[in-house]
């Protein structure tokens, strides 16, 4: 029984209820999941864990790739096997737990984790929770087939004294070849990462393990839970509109060809509209080169302006992610799945020129971006990668709708309360009123575009009259200090930031 | 004459006067200039732009690699000539316009600028002018000599439509051979940076150009301005002291080799006093990866302990800048001096693993830095190459005296009022009294090791309280955002942070 998913016999001992898996684990450790914003999580070590928590205190440092599905996040959370978490999450009841300070949240660049456990910057994980389709013998070694995500799963079963793998029966046998596993060498000594193309395959098939760490194999059944993207509004139709004609003026200037450089989307609502917006654009024969793959990907890879897409994680509405699973030949020689430390690596993003396109929850006049803390204290996600992209990249767009709550916050603000990507970093700004390049100007200069071109219109008057008594003052950036937030402020008192 | 300098004969009806080469600038031009940290920048043609604007208005952008020397950029910019700057400077004259909204500045990364100019997203450079040792024969090429720095000037001379050399007969020809010229190719297409260790070679020993672009060769014969560190005290020392323990302990617990990674120290006299106090440590074999060296860098060549340093620029004092051009032929083989792309290139960064100190005027109790902006607003200098080390070293660690003005400032602040390196990329701070290891920490448990270990003692007191208040509203990064910046305010109203 299930030989075609284990395929090395001596390990159909290891096959265990999820219970007696999560017996091996202790209070203190430190334990790698794979998991990617929702797609190719472990299902059922989670609830496992969260059981066996009922009768002992079990209080661990879980690390995963990125954000879990299945609400696995919100339930260890709630039952106290959550003490410290990163590098990222987008659970609602794990987010409470970590603005109480309950839960030691650190949030991280997805490129860094994986870095960091190698360099010894963090404590060596314990034991590595990952998905598979199956366990395929590599020679000697075993070789761990991902799911819908690689993650950091590569370098959690490098490093981890033992590894639990849960089979997923729902995940079929056809998405094997589909993921290229590389990982950089320990240093001094490590060479360069041979990759110069999107599509370009420079590691193995599959994660290679000695059998012998191989602690345990629990079977599951379950779908990875389906993304959570609100379709494409007139705002954000008008966000991609904006981008579009800026990405279409650079080809007309010569400043790059029709298939552009590789593009990057973050996570989420409006990374995808904009995306869905190059659906019937002119662009042809485009790439991706980003950290995970969304419902527009599959429509641009259908449309065939999309030629290939690298990701580290497949995250699909539930009828996409049907389809794609029933038609995956179609796709599978033009998507790869890599580590995130690779779809987001800093040599690679730079190389490439990555066309980098992330969401800011609110931006200030001189171009600093907070991507993170909602009035400046409290967690929403985390940075996720678009910190590692906007850094390297050829172009760093950050887009919002520029106000939310009915338009009582402003996305525009005098001073972000708190800042993910500084002035150095940030080069275009979008909402859905239009867009400021800010490439070569000076802050100053900066900080009328984007109040004419990027707020909305009825918080302009306030923007104006911050600038202008900010200037009294002088400076490279002028600013009012005692008055800087003073807007959220009046949100918080007065439940708008309109005076 | 001069046939040892130029090498192409045809070139000789080239040589002109710096004022007769003055008369090839128009008003909005672009122009390059080399010079790097006070390091063989241009010495004519600034002053002979400056005497020109006597007579007629002149208004440039000026983009160098870094600082210049020779009160350059504070005579051009008091003159009107520099109406835009970029990415770096250090001038007294030059800030004041800055600050005073006169001068247009642009504060880029050190790697970036050259990026941007080839990928069209700056306009493009008119004229550059490049101080040379010499001008070689190569093939139907001129290849010109750089002197003590190679900062932007490749891809200046590879871009500009004229170029203006200036000959300096003061920097010896033993020089030539000391320069490795790389750039990266345009995308698509780019291939790896094959640079694997710090002293290896990977390009050409000068600059490559078709003379027909040399529209002027100028002779000059004044040495570099000397560079203006202080010399180590004893609150340098104890950062110093603080910063081998930590190095000392990774060691020992073997995450690192005796010979370190190599090393990236920031311009300036902290971080020239933490390279000083490396001489008589226990490390052997040590290797630099910096975009500067400085007068620490030569003491640690001569006691033996640095095999090997590479950077973009030498900038040292009057005594050892004099005995390094003597003995010229002892560093030859030990010193490679590479375009700033290179030598601060996040892929080379991250693959050799940098340990990077870098100054900060003040951080936060959460990690946040800020390099560039006194009072949050008036620029200093320039974020410099900080953050290509910081972001993508392999260890970031930012260095400041815990109190300036005699204590009237604190440099740890509740909420710095500009960030320039976030919470994601700071490892490590230290100040003479201690050192906080933050990474795996979440900001919580950041903000009272910060305050414990970095605080002056006369300022723990204040910081407590701030935190405690803080921590009443919750969140992930507790503040009180109405008195995140009362400790500057206090300054700017009565002298001093100390309530």
């Amino acid at each position: 029984m299930h030989e075609d998913r284990i395929r090395l016999p001596a390990l159909m001992d290891r096959i265990m209820t999820a219970a007696d898996a999560a017996r091996l684990f202790r209070s203190g450790m430190t334990v790698g999941m794979s998991g990617f914003t929702r797609a190719g999580d472990a299902k059922a070590l989670p609830l496992a864990l969260v059981e066996r928590a009922r009768s002992e205190p079990l209080a661990l440092t879980l690390i995963t790739g990125a954000s879990l599905g299945s609400d696995s996040d919100g339930l260890m959370a709630n039952a106290g096997v959550v003490a410290r978490r990163m590098p990222f999450q987008s659970d609602a009841a794990l987010r409470r737990k970590i603005n109480s300070g309950e839960v030691m949240f650190i949030d991280q660049h997805l490129s860094e984790t994986a870095e960091q456990l190698r360099g010894g910057g963090l404590k060596p994980v314990d034991i590595a929770v990952i998905e598979a389709v199956a366990i395929t013998r590599q020679g000697d070694a075993a070789g761990i087939v991902p799911t819908m995500s690689v993650g950091n799963s590569a370098s959690f079963a490098e490093q981890a004294a033992q590894v639990i793998i849960e089979i997923n029966l729902s995940a079929p046998l056809a998405l094997e070849g589909l993921h290229d596993i590389y990982l950089p060498a320990r240093r001094p000594g490590r060479e360069p990462i041979p990759l110069t193309s999107t599509g370009q395959r420079i590691g193995a098939s599959t994660i290679h393990i000695d059998p012998a760490r191989i602690a345990a194999i629990v079977i599951t059944d379950s779908p990875d839970s389906p993304s959570n993207v609100l379709p494409p509004d007139a705002e954000t139709q008008a966000i991609a509109g904006h981008i579009i004609a800026f990405l279409e003026a650079a080809v007309a200037a010569g400043r790059m060809g029709p298939e552009l450089l590789p593009l990057q989307a973050g996570i989420g609502t409006i990374a995808n509209a904009v995306l869905h917006g190059l659906t019937g654009s002119s662009f042809r024969n485009l790439s991706m080169y980003s950290e995970v793959l969304q419902d527009s990907a599959i429509e641009l890879l259908d449309s065939g302006q999309l030629a290939m897409a690298s990701a580290s994680s497949i995250t699909l509405s539930a009828a996409m992610h049907e389809r794609f699973l029933r038609d995956i030949e179609r796709y599978r020689d033009r998507i790869v799945l890599r580590p995130q430390e690779i779809s987001n690596h800093p040599e690679l993003v730079k190389r490439l020129g990555v066309i980098a396109l992330n969401t800011a929850l609110e931006f200030d006049i001189y171009g600093n971006v907070n991507s993170t803390h909602v009035g400046g204290t409290h967690m929403m996600n985390g940075i996720g990668g678009s910190g590692d992209f906007a850094r390297n990249g050829h172009l760093s767009f950050f887009v919002s709708k520029s106000v939310a709550k009915d338009g009582a916050i402003s996305s525009v603000v005098p001073m972000t309360p708190h800042v993910d990507h500084t002035e150095h970093d940030v080069d275009v700004l979008v909402t859905e009123w239009g867009l400021a390049d800010l490439r070569g100007l000076a802050p100053r200069e900066r900080a009328p575009l984007i109040i004419e071109r990027c707020a909305h219109p009825d918080y302009r008057p306030q923007l104006r009259a911050y600038l202008e008594e900010a200037l009294l003052r002088g400076g490279q950036t002028p600013h009012v200090l005692e008055k800087a937030y003073s807007w959220h402020a009046r949100y918080r008192e007065q439940g708008s930031m309109i005076i």
